[in-house]
């Protein structure tokens, strides 16, 4: 839904989609990102992203239970036509912003393991890049892959601890957010008997994904995380944030956890969120108008 | 403040003090608490409890900066008279729920150590004793002593976890709750200057209290944390509460962290907070209503 809105969305120029792990491996997201470039008849370059965290972990914890085995919701996809580029996600995002310093906006809808690799390669990258916006975290709520923590941080915690803290221009939306933009199961009905360009194949993709909210959170809805991120980059507006440090909890029972440094107060001794760099974390989002920019693109002809 | 509310509520009955570290060591809060008897003329046995952490960690992070290095706001108290009784904090809690099965309710104001021991001590002390009110914790909010840990759960996370998950009658009241509550400079002179038992006594001692929330916090009050948790006791239906399993983490940079698992979500994996029995936390406050009772109590004759 995010890269078909990101290609629905006149404000953004898509210059390239780096693939992740998550739902499904990385190589099966390589697949179905340039999958999804075919479905929108878009010739931008997938560059495959790391197969392991960022310290070469291989049991990824794939929530193949979130979109079906294929990741698009058991619709079995096509074979693509393209292939990856030579590059690395992380060299492709390495080259993008030497090329255009200052213009380039990363969206990063996954485990931040390409943009930490991406940080090893060239540590002036933070000032490179103009901005980057993430989708991850749950500030001060529950997460959602166990009390404490959030899917996608979870997935590299150490890379995500890396990257919030780089010095970049950040903004986190995280699930306190995106739980609050939804689409209903009639509105997904609706997107399925509109005469749009993507409205039947999501509605198709997306039935797993409803059942998937059905049993897990008893809502006849699905949340709108990745395309909510999507909309912040193309509107910012529609969301308020605060600035304040992130780090990222690496083990015991609350790994995974962002704890966000809120708090104006003074310390009595030096914390570990004392002398990192400020990034912005969403705190509040007009739903409604978020929800309904979401649904009007991808509704669009 | 909350041991002399304590001893102004006709809706309790104090059958003992027990002492823990945490602002001052544990031997000069028990020499604190005899002291308070005294000032208070209550003849009540006070209990010293552990030295050390549950586990025996003698490096404690007293935190003189809170009261100053007596615990009373530098008001160089009297040595008191009478002589804690030869049951050690744990023993005696362990002896009054024997004596009062079902009765009796504990007020924990500080780290959890000695209801920790009692528990190692009597297995069956959590069905024995009626309830447990904690202070403690930062449920969705920042910590005190870092952005992560509240300080009395950050004494001793071990003690901590093994008391919340024990499966007693559990009620904590989180800095989320108590830094609703104050009293401001203004009213800390009022309580100076009316003809209360100990109005004198309390502006005294509060004078530190208020000197580092003004530095720490940049505020013109105090916060009432202990004296809202002994009103919890008082009449909990000043506060409302939600229910589930609060654990707490144990390494790291988040530790002390407490992360109380208030959804209904489905998880697609077992996890540390299932099957584990719940407690209630504090959610909201009528922070007025404490307030005004724990003022109006401590003014009185």
């Amino acid at each position: 839904m995010a890269i078909l809105l990101a290609f629905q969305s006149p404000e953004l120029d898509v210059i390239g989609l780096t693939s992740t792990f998550g739902n499904v491996h990385t190589a099966l997201a390589t697949r179905n990102a340039l999958h999804l470039c075919e479905v929108a008849g878009k010739d931008v370059p997938v560059a495959q992203g790391l197969l392991t965290t960022l310290r070469g972990a291989v049991n990824l914890g794939i929530a193949d239970f979130v979109h079906g085995s294929d990741g698009l919701g058991h619709t079995n996809p096509p074979e693509p036509k393209q292939k990856p580029i030579d590059l690395s996600g992380p060299e492709f995002l390495v080259a993008r912003v030497e090329e255009f310093p200052g213009e380039v906006t990363v969206v990063a809808l996954g485990p931040l393991t390409n943009i930490a690799k991406a940080l090893e390669l060239d540590r002036d990258f933070p000032k490179k890049v103009r901005e980057i916006f993430v989708l991850g975290g749950a500030f001060f709520v529950n997460g959602n892959i166990n009390p404490a923590a959030e899917a996608n941080i979870a997935g590299d915690p150490e890379a995500a601890d890396i990257v919030l803290t780089c010095g970049a221009n950040i903004t986190v939306i995280g699930i306190n957010i995106t739980h609050q933009v939804m689409m209903t199961g009639r509105e997904i009905e609706e997107l399925g008997k509109c005469n749009s360009k993507f409205g039947k194949y999501l509605r198709n993709a997306l039935q797993f994904y409803y059942d998937y909210h059905h049993e897990f959170y008893g809502v006849d809805a699905i949340y709108l995380h990745d395309p909510t991120t999507m909309v912040a980059a193309i509107d910012p507006s529609l969301l308020t944030y605060a600035e304040g440090v992130v780090r990222v909890q690496q083990e015991g029972i609350c790994k995974g956890l962002t704890l966000f440094n809120s708090t104006k107060k003074k310390w009595a001794e030096p914390t570990e969120w004392c002398n990192k760099p400020p990034i912005k974390v969403a705190v509040t989002v007009d739903s409604d108008a978020v929800a309904n920019l979401i649904k009007a693109r991808l509704m669009a002809l």
